[in-house]
């Protein structure tokens, strides 16, 4: 039996779900809860990582350095890990997180822009801490490409390399390319991070095992935005069934799952039409608000600027675009 | 580009979630939507078909009569079926279904016991309706045995047959296994029936298609007891974009989606721990009040009661298990 190391970011993915509001006691109860299960890293932060909190995408309940001391204090076995976006976090906050005793640093860039975490990987070589480089919306980049991108991640610094299918777009044929490319190009760990926006979290977090992917990420009950994650206590015994050992008692995480539904959030994720429409059309599902408000007040169907956005290959940042689309959308039906 | 035909048991396997309380505007409305989309066959009744509305399962609001007559009127394009289990309904059920105009009758049987549905398939061969076979809790036999029975059920008069997998248990190689055994065994349509217990069922109904099955079933939002079915609105799109024509129009099927979330149910499903634990044990979720209720009276894990059934093996109908095995573990632990 091979084994895989699961990478638990239900106190950071799961964050967008409740706009970055967790408090300490979710916090604690919930690090506590996967402690206790045997998951062997656990991630904490404001939805959009390190330095993020803002009025732009949202103020967190709960600052960095409070986050950060209240999971280290509750992990007895755990390692913590952080995540951080270049240009919403800084090497100030790398140093920050290192201090608070981050174990695990995630590092997240656009698939085909590693050079933007050069800087902060080689800083988090010097530290001497564990940096992860995660390439999101990795549907975009072809498995050759990813596999280059993850070379250059290493070059850099990071210790472990993956992709996040962001718009969780990728079905497991596509995962097993991509993770098959990348395990001819480096030797660190791979790591595979879903989305279970066409239903495929579990399936694809399989077939990245399957590829060679040694860090699984999940969250309870898929905690997440839209369709939300891969779900942890699911993926978990599945991956053990089978073949690759996790180490996790299952129990526990069951009890660290319903904890999860019961004290972090309002429900758990379904996914509802604009999710399945930007899983389709491969569109960061984080759009979904500024879709919907334009697409009403322009009198289009906000499913057809998803699929036009996804053929623009639009990315997160590029919100400019769906002003551009609505507007074509609209003066194209005036005109029929 | 091959094809599938998509058959929608909303209206009858949905109704586990709701105690078969669905009434004659939710019918109407969903018929009408699910018709409007352009999917094939829309399956209406009970939750345990045809004349099992009673007491022991549960009364439903509205007579098998009543639902018929309410989605024939509906049903513009689409065909209507109707679901039965041998010992709930009867040949004068299946008469009065052949009379209101179900074009697909299904027999439900557990997956080795074929013989329980020939005297009903050899009636319905001679009304001349289109009968399906379904082998449920497939996962307890063998691909060859599912074979096997599949065979049986073409020499009964079965013009489909298929499996389902009511435990949630199956991965996906394990369908591919079942549905290509059958499809060397027989030259009718095979169908898929998934449930979401491991969060395979639309990778699951993947598998089919590949493996040679032609009609895939799918419930919109997943309706369904605990973990749901496979999500009809996801499976759709997901089997286009594997090489599946449906002939199914993806807006008004998410338009279908909504009316379900809205009109149908409280809540979409949600997989829970108990439905988790009941997929890897293998064992028929319908259980899961009573070994609640005796696992809460006897002090004992509820869990460890489905792990145990599942190694017993034990099937819907085999209720008394319940009593034994939690009397079993209440005193193993009274030994400690």
């Amino acid at each position: 039996m091979s084994s895989v190391v699961i990478h638990d970011p239900t106190l950071r993915d799961g964050q967008h779900a409740v706009r970055h509001q967790l408090g300490v006691a979710a916090l604690r109860g919930y690090a506590e809860a996967a402690d206790a299960a045997g998951i062997p890293v656990v991630e904490v932060g404001h939805g959009n990582g390190l330095g993020a909190s803002s009025l732009q995408v949202g103020r967190a309940a709960v600052s960095d350095d409070v986050m950060l001391s209240t999971v280290r204090e509750a992990l007895r076995h755990s390692k913590m890990a952080v995540f951080m976006l270049p240009g919403w976090g800084t090497s100030d906050d790398l140093r920050k997180a290192v201090a608070h005793g981050a174990d695990v640093v995630r590092v997240g860039v656009h698939c085909t822009e590693t050079s933007l975490a050069e800087r902060h990987l080689g800083f988090l070589r010097e530290e001497g801490a564990e940096a992860h480089c995660a390439l999101m919306m990795s549907h975009m980049a072809t498995p050759a490409e990813l596999a280059e991108h993850a070379a250059r991640a290493v070059g850099y610094g990071a210790r472990a390399v993956g992709i996040m299918d962001s718009a969780g777009h990728l079905l497991p044929q596509d995962v097993t390319d991509r993770i098959g490319a990348m395990a001819e190009a480096v030797d660190v760990p791979l790591i595979f991070h879903g989305h279970n926006n066409l239903g495929m979290a579990v399936a694809n977090s399989v077939a990245a095992a399957g590829a060679g992917a040694a860090i699984i990420d999940g969250c309870a009950r898929g905690f997440g935005a839209g369709a939300g994650n891969t779900q942890l206590e699911v993926v978990v015994p599945v991956l053990e069934r089978s073949g690759y050992a996790t180490g996790i008692d299952l129990y526990a995480l069951l009890d660290a799952a319903e904890f999860a539904e019961r004290e972090l959030m309002p429900a758990p994720p379904v996914t509802g039409s604009l999710s399945i429409v930007s899983g389709l059309a491969g569109v960061f599902s984080g759009f979904k608000h500024q879709v919907l408000d334009q697409s009403a007040r322009a009198g289009v169907d906000p499913r057809d600027v998803f699929f036009e956005l996804g053929r623009r290959q639009a990315v997160a940042g590029q919100e400019d675009l769906i002003v551009d689309v609505v507007a074509e959308l609209s003066a194209r039906k005036a005109a029929i």
